[in-house]
């Protein structure tokens, strides 16, 4: 299909698309002419997944490149290629070196023990962790470690269903693509969801319904 | 004591502190001479807020603002500014109006009528909910649907953490600023507690460990 098809089946603008080519997000179509590109299903299928991580993932350009670049690496074996692809959404952060940045990584280092989880302390997913349990320490919500563990077994109940989709519901040819979607997707899934059952537990404790919003 | 000092103790540089007070992020210090100010714990501590939600929440500026007017708008009811201050963590995306979109709108609507959860359909929520249900179903994935209920028991778990936490711990003054940091940092606490436990998960449905990422 010619550019124009591809930006009515997807509503990305023409220059828009022109731009992933540029940025290396999207591979150019193959040229018909001095200056005619065709384009196949496959551009299709990625140009919608580079908006849902850009519109609904928050992901930037650049992660998205990044993020890609995993996908299409052939050769890896699975967990690594997971790894790289959830590793590169970590955001990055100013770091700090102080009492609660140290206490922050020992209780994580600790759930990590507790819970028997097959991950490496140093992954990047664990510093993440530690930092937002450090920043909370230094806003004075220490003791939200005493909730970690329910944290953790929604969190390992979550994982189970994801690799359960993935499991029953996925190609072997689709697995990274689907992981990415997964994990950055599934990410936006449940911050929504926590949100609306934050009303609802709170519509509970202080015996309210929300009224509509003013 | 001086911004000097609030510079040290926060480990904000000074030109970053005047750019807050600027932004009307952080109320301006009390002048003690024409070019000089004072400032007190109470800035040192809405100035650990604003970083964390900066630097862990990934927040914008403009949206820190908006959720700091509505942390300091006294006489609103408890339940009214944790909405507020929730809905206004919600992104604002492309919006699409197709198939996809109107069945993860349907889908949404009963899994809150399922659930029996006190809140409203036409939340911010429930419309990213939506949205990133309706992004996946573009992308090949509205089977993904089924598995809704067991992230929505997990949130549910996860949110009665939360409000337990903010029951025991928290004195009311302190409420509203809570439930900001709560839903923000708590947000990343749980994305980075997912990504651990998918690695988890991976490695003993693949029967590997995973190695040091290379």
């Amino acid at each position: 299909m010619r550019v124009g098809e591809l930006s009515r089946r997807t509503g990305v603008p023409v220059p828009t698309i022109k731009y992933y080519v540029r940025e290396g997000l999207l591979p150019p179509g193959e040229l018909t002419s001095p200056n005619q590109a065709s384009y196949t299903d496959t551009h299709e299928r990625r140009l919608r997944l580079i908006r849902a991580l850009l519109d609904v993932g928050g992901l930037k350009v650049a992660a998205i490149a990044e993020v890609l670049r995993a996908v299409d690496d052939p050769g890896r074996p699975v967990h690594k290629v997971l790894g790289a692809a959830t590793e590169r959404l970590g955001a990055r952060h100013a770091e700090h070196d102080d009492q609660e940045a140290a206490e922050a990584g020992a209780a994580v280092g600790e759930l990590i023990e507790r819970r028997g989880w097959r991950t490496d302390k140093s992954s990047p997913a664990a510093a993440d962790l530690a930092r937002a349990l450090a920043a909370m320490g230094r806003l004075g919500h220490g003791a939200f470690r005493e909730v970690l563990d329910d944290y953790a077994e929604a969190a390992e109940r979550v994982a189970r269903a994801d690799l359960g989709y993935v499991d029953r519901k996925v190609a072997v040819e689709d697995l990274v693509e689907t992981t990415v979607i997964g994990t950055v997707l599934g990410e936006a899934v449940f911050n929504a969801m926590r949100r609306l059952a934050h009303v609802d537990a709170s519509a509970r404790l202080f015996g309210t319904r929300p009224e509509a919003s003013d």
